[in-house]
């Protein structure tokens, strides 16, 4: 599915990256270290909108059941939030003077459980990208431009709402800087940041000589939630069987150990949650769309601890665990641990961009302690496992390397039985849309018409029927015409449009199967589409191929092919805001890699990753058109190899047909016609096996050629 | 002509702009600022292998014949050089352990004047590129892989040859700190270092407790080389006229005066040479190829001061200066001008990426100084023209602004009279270029063959006949065969091949016009190309025609474009290494914009730059293919303009023929059949009218459609 993001900055394209902000679990690489906390703060995700794990409207429906207030009208209710919240503040342990509620969990995760939903919580606007800041007289909320209307409906009169992106809509920091008196104290929860936003948080309202202060032992949300607050999640977990994984724990285990080693350090704290799944082998479900559990894992030298809620482990995962030499401890046990490492003298290797302020602070303030009584001691203390650092060192920063988690690369660079399980569960996936297109072909002809609600419903059912599913991979975007305009478009029973025959029908959906992750857009029209639509389509279609088509020397980076599948669009001045990297079996979004126009992002595309292949358009108040395959990289065997160096390309993991009503052939190049005969004879040979009766005939009907161009081609040469 | 850099550095494609340098005066902007000096040193250029302005036989034997040490045998000749320069070492006021001679001049200009060739003095080599470091026991040469092989003719063997990019060899500083003991006294000039070099060389340095020692006053080469030295240019300055310049120099200085009032600054050093002669609208011919003269300009808010030679100031151009308020001083007097107005409590605006060394620790000591005696003295000094300075600093870096020039962004967006100017003048040159292609194909059917310096000779002496020829704007890059495949080849009587018919031709060049500058590369074959040949020809011509036809909104960086130029190459596993901005009558090499793969080089292409189109592909020891024209970026009057925005294209500016018999043409889609044919319409139309007899009916016949693919293409449409 799209990720969302402005296209540029004013002044300089590299801070276009800065001016909106991509989901935090989907750059841990390179990106994320570089965006500014006043944009994390100010909600200007350029996200997916899909960090709620339930609709809106589900959320609302939950809430209104669960609330202990128990008030119906929702004002009274936030205004007694806010009451309570602000009586928090002067409490001698907190002492503030204005409270920061973000979106994330302690995790940096796309998509949380619903007790973290802290935000939503507080100020009753349900949307998955918002920024709350309450200061004793005033509250205001930062949300971005996909949320304006839903945040102006869902919030109190005691709200403000900043509509980020806005010009003259101050970012967080600004607007604290100039609400709040010099010197006033800021607080936060500092498992909801990761230690560099703390930072930035720190440098930015210091301008204004205030304090960040990082309000331990208590959420301050969580204290007037109560009793009513969602318990966490208590789900399973299971052990992702090998054969879909590739490798055993231990291998993976003693590959980062050798990094630990050749970096000096003791050990690393591992934090993002795919990460955790992927380096164990174990799945979960405790968030929607993604197969991952609460926990953190720190991996030393010779041990390895899982923090996590041991009623999630059973007898298998336990036996898995351990033969791995893998411990169990309490997830809340995690900042205790480092404190213990801290004390033993030992380095750590800290993401300092995903792994929160909570821990590495608590690290740091560990390590100037056991430092300071050393030298106070006037002696050297005991040998410990880990104590030949050198002496009189003052400052936990230098007993830590702050680098990328080196889990990161590693599982962004799928191994063979990985590429298996995604080739496999992609096969059964086109298999569920070939039936869930032919179906509703069919269905649309009929009088009553169906929702796009409904539509996708149903394409669950379809999915449901094919071997190792789990559920969707992210929430499906199905939208009809002007809908389909909207990138993260969301439809809610009450409020969605018929899929009719008028305008262009727009699918993005996606899938977690045991063996594979999957994530397809296609865009259909099942009347007759305009000559603009079939204008923008073929210009969207021939940016895809352009992409799929492409080849490059190892050590590129994403982004330097971003244009390829921008370009045919550009000629009629038109563009479009979004691409990611993608997991297995795992987070649908996933970086460091992506093909996008991210130039921060300067991760090399490697043999084994899997990017998504989207370009798109959007008119506004009109229709959406969007074309996405998910593309392995593989190394190509080229006639000349210049530079000595490998040269890679894509291989398609995605076999949907593309609706040939909606190309204009004339505009296509012989070879680009090519690709598409070539493309969905391909979908016949893979998938028509996988089929039977009306969906193997519809199968075929949407695979026939466009056009046979090669007679035509073979002639031209000739005439040459 | 191509700028040559090394693909990928091995980690991450960000740092490829630190593997390989290019020239100097090619990025004053923010590609620049990133290159640590330990490559500047290191001498690894991937510039254009021209600093030198003669041959370099044309030096030898300039050197030869000028020589006052006499001595004919070169080993010993360098050995006295190297003698006299430790002597030096020794001296109190000098006190050195090493010392390091780098080959640019105070300017950190492309092409030098022989006097300020002190590294090819001192060391016999007389490449473009090298950096030459002395110890007390050892000498040390770093060159980049294309001059290998000269270096070690020229070299004596008391030098030792480190071949930069090579596996193992170290930079100049890592030689450094390795050679010397620790706590030694790294001597420079700090006239030939801007200030970030010598500081980034400090740091790097000081790992081993190396001091780096400013030696003021005197340039050590400089003392040994004597009377024997060059004199510096005096050739005379000229007023660039009015309706070649566009603007008058009071609107130019106006201009940057209001880029000095909104940074809170009296007064900015103009140091580039060619940044010089733009704001004042003068020109000169100090240097081979770029119409410039050796000064500093600094501008405050209410005068001008322009630093040079008063014996190249002639009436006429002492009367536009005094019109535009611009006064006089020595050359020399720029340092001293600097600290007095650091006295005064001016706020300098200082390009640390280009000012050099001297000049800015010049300022920063005296503002110091003057700090200190304000402390002192315990009162507040007597209020000065720019005395409202904050009280107190202590430092000179308060007193400045660092940031790229003010001129660098303004003199890349052309006006319309410099956009006239360089159509006309690429019109004249295309006129000289088919009369020389139209001779030279008559030529090679001869039986005496000719060589390619007097091919390039022959060039020449057509472009002199055009009006406003002024000079070549590089040296001719003239290679047949496998000489075509070194990308920065120059040919010298000694040592050329004969152009013949049995392998590729490629011909770089370009001119200095009074009214533009014009640089073209043409690959011909006069005999049959192989299949190969015309393959990678095909593939080339395909990265050019994309380019060339690419549409992008405005604010893209060049870089993003670069891939459409390689798209094609890579398909096949090749690729190459090179692209530049082109200034109008000025430097053939211009930044800030360019369209290549430094990703680091953010600068957006904005309407009225011109950039080169020139992709290219190298089979060593085989043959070259380039094909090069200029383009200027224009806005475009699309359709639609997504975003609301501006989206920019290209207009060329050279029109030669591309020769027809390389072209492949069952490779090229019918667009890119139309693409050439339309081209080369173009070029008849805008060529023919200026040309007469043999020469015109060579155009016409090379100007014929490859194929008419109009017919063909629509029959496709209907077909579809």
């Amino acid at each position: 599915m799209a990720i969302e993001a402005a296209r540029f900055s004013p002044s300089l394209a590299a801070a276009a990256f800065l001016a909106r902000r991509p989901p935090p679990a989907l750059f841990p690489f390179s990106l994320r270290r570089r965006i500014p906390l006043l944009h994390v703060l100010a909600g200007s995700s350029g996200g997916d909108g899909r960090v709620v794990a339930l609709s809106s409207s589900e959320l609302r429906k939950r809430r209104g059941l669960s609330s202990s207030s128990g008030a119906a009208d929702p004002a009274s209710d936030g205004d007694e939030k806010l009451r309570s919240l602000r009586r928090l503040f002067a409490r001698p342990d907190v002492a503030i003077d204005a409270y920061i509620v973000p979106s994330q969990d302690a995790h940096q995760s796309e998509f949380i459980a619903e007790c973290f939903m802290r935000r939503a919580y507080l100020t009753g606007f349900t949307g998955s990208a918002g920024t709350a800041v309450v200061t004793k007289d005033k509250a205001a909320l930062w949300t971005d431009g996909r949320y304006f209307l839903q945040a102006e409906k869902e919030l109190t009169h005691e709200w403000t709402l900043m509509r980020s992106g806005n010009h003259g809509v101050p970012t967080t920091s600004e607007w604290l800087n100039d609400v709040l008196p010099s010197g006033c104290r800021v607080g936060i929860d500092p498992f909801l940041f990761s230690f560099d936003a703390a930072e930035e948080l720190k440098d930015s309202i210091s301008n204004k000589n205030h304090e960040l202060v990082l309000v331990r032992g208590m959420n301050l949300v969580d204290e007037i939630w109560g009793d009513a607050r969602p318990e966490p999640p208590k789900e399973p977990t299971r052990v992702h069987d090998i054969k879909y994984a590739g490798i055993d724990v231990p291998s993976k285990l003693s590959f980062i150990r050798s990094h630990l080693t050749e970096n000096g350090c003791d050990a690393v704290v591992i934090s993002m949650l795919d990460e955790v799944a992927w380096l164990l082998n174990m799945r979960g479900s405790d968030v929607p769309h993604s197969p991952v559990f609460y926990s953190y894992l720190i991996v030393e030298v010779s041990t390895a601890t899982l923090f996590v809620d041991s009623n999630k482990v059973s007898e298998d995962v336990l036996e898995h665990l351990e033969k791995a030499g893998v411990k169990l401890k309490p997830y809340e046990a995690i900042v205790s641990e480092v404190e213990r490492l801290a004390e033993k003298g030992a380095k750590l290797w800290l993401d300092s961009s995903s792994v929160n302020a909570a821990i590495i602070t608590a690290f740091k303030s560990s390590c100037d302690k056991h430092m300071k009584k050393k030298g106070k001691a006037g002696e050297k203390v005991e040998k410990e496992a880990y104590s030949d650092e050198p002496t009189g060192v003052e400052n936990g920063a230098l007993n830590a390397v702050y680098n990328v988690s080196p889990v990161t690369l590693a599982k962004s660079v799928k191994n063979e039985a990985e590429i298996e399980g995604m080739k496999n569960s992609h096969l059964r996936d086109a298999a569920a849309l070939a039936e869930f297109w032919c179906w509703l072909e069919d269905e649309v002809c009929k009088s009553v018409p169906l929702t796009e609600v409904q539509v996708a419903e149903k394409l669950l059912e379809f999915r449901k029927k094919q071997d190792g599913f789990i559920e969707t991979s992210f929430d499906t975007i199905s939208g009809y015409g002007a809908n389909g305009a909207v990138i993260h478009y969301r439809p809610t029973p009450e409020d969605c449009s018929s899929v009719g025959s008028d305008n262009l029908f727009l699918l993005d959906s996606g899938a977690q199967y045991i063996d594979g992750t999957t994530d397809i857009t296609r865009t259909v029209h099942f009347g007759e589409p305009s000559p603009r639509q079939k204008e923008c389509f073929t210009r969207v279609l021939q940016g895809h191929i352009a992409l799929d088509q492409a080849v490059f020397p190892e050590r590129t980076p994403g982004f330097v092919l971003d244009v390829l599948a921008r370009s045919s669009l550009w000629k009629i001045g038109l563009d479009y805001r979004h691409g990611h990297g993608v997991g297995a079996a795992l987070n649908v979004h996933e970086g460091p890699q992506s093909i996008s126009y991210r130039y921060g992002n300067l991760t090399a595309l490697q043999k084994g990753m899997i990017v998504s292949n989207e370009p798109g358009y959007y008119e506004d108040n009109s229709f959406g058109i969007r074309i996405e395959n998910l593309l392995l990289i593989k190394e190509l065997n080229l006639a000349n190899s210049f530079g000595g160096i490998s040269y890679l390309g894509f291989e398609r993991l995605t076999f949907v047909p593309i609706q040939s009503k909606l190309i204009d052939v004339s505009l296509l190049s012989p070879s680009e016609i090519n690709w598409v005969n070539d493309y969905h004879e391909e979908v016949w040979d893979k998938v028509s096996p996988l089929l039977s009766g009306d969906t193997r005939d519809w199968l075929w009907k949407n695979t026939r050629p466009i056009l046979d161009v090669t007679h035509r081609y073979s002639h031209a040469q000739d005439i040459a």
